[in-house]
């Protein structure tokens, strides 16, 4: 599933720890990611914490579908910056899934919290719909 | 601000309309930015709205911060598509403002609905932070 | 179905509009809904949109349940305010539904925006799940 | 602040522990807390972890008020269930603070899972504003 993530690629995410219900992600902050106003843009920060997500629910090698999310930006990031996001399983009830994750930088410091819903479907990871 | 816009340049965001409280910008979905499932990735559909959503709430030439942002998926995304991203606002109370963006392919079909929810901060659009 | 609601009953609830994915209810915000700080609960104005979302998302005579929800409180609430709860349906895609909902004083200042997601279940109106 | 909490009052809220960023409240399902379908109201288990997320976060004893609120709901609350609802500061970054709260019944079920954004203002706790 790695292997086929172009966005993860492209933006150079390195998958660190991956377990049914976890996942680990890093991300390095360069130019390309940056909005207008010069910090990190809301959308990469979004994608690096929703990728991280979609590999822990997805952990199961069950499909899985996000439903929705949101997220919170506590802080902003800035170009150089050393991302890591971590995606735990809050609740698993039948085909429902929740999962928090947190990405925060070199120092600690949170940048965004992020909260997906999940529903399992049918098949198994040769998935026809997306995270 | 557009001009500085690193991340929108290198999904090929194209920035349609803008005003006060709106703003309309189009992207195609291409191979880069699907996911491991082989469909758009969230994150990619996510930025398409938030940059809408920064639009928006920017035009003002007030600047202007995320605080959060949700977002529902009713349908996925496919490589080829031409997804169009409509910002409105629905409040601007005092420093607060919320808005809504719909993210919709050629065929009228909604992928995405997106929540914005912003606060206006000291400085006009030259900005320290970021939305 | 609404003579069954005892929570509508006991907040003195007024369904004044419905009709398949549009529901209009007024409140009158008494001593019993303020919270420690003196002014609105939250959970009241909540309470107001959740029932909002579920009339209108139910008006199809076809059961819905919540999936979740998310609420923006740009303005307090105080005791004697007549509020009106104005739900709207944003969104019907297969079984899923998105629904906006905006309660507003008498004055017409947005104390709460509201959006809930629904999914159709199975059985018409004398429904095992809750919205 | 509690002894001011009508709402609490009204429907047998009751404060097990609080301390800052921490609180743990119960409450039981009445028939006056039941929607149209016979279950539990999705403003009712709302309103137990929106006040659980108000002591929280209020315990520090500087006024904080609500930005803004979801929740999920994984299952349904029936009649006579005894709910716990416990708050958990998630993050406290300068006046910005983000709670978790998890509403369980007697049998360790998620009923709810409540993520709520809460501001640093003004004053202490004879406050204006509203959580």
């Amino acid at each position: 599933m790695f292997a086929r993530d172009h966005v993860s690629h492209a933006l150079g995410i390195v998958l660190q720890e991956i377990r049914p219900g976890y996942a680990k992600l890093t991300m390095r902050v360069t130019q390309a990611m940056l909005n207008g106003h010069g910090t990190l843009h809301g959308g990469m920060s979004f994608t690096l914490a929703d990728t991280a997500f979609a590999y822990a629910c997805n952990a199961y090698n069950q499909n899985a579908v996000a439903l929705g999310c949101d997220i919170i930006y506590p802080a902003a990031g800035r170009e150089g910056d050393d991302l890591t996001a971590e995606a735990k399983e809050c609740l698993l009830a039948g085909r429902t899934g929740v999962y928090d994750v947190a990405v925060s930088n070199q120092d600690g410091v949170v940048l965004a919290l992020f909260r997906g819903q999940s529903r399992r479907i049918e098949g198994q990871i040769v998935p026809p719909e997306a995270v």
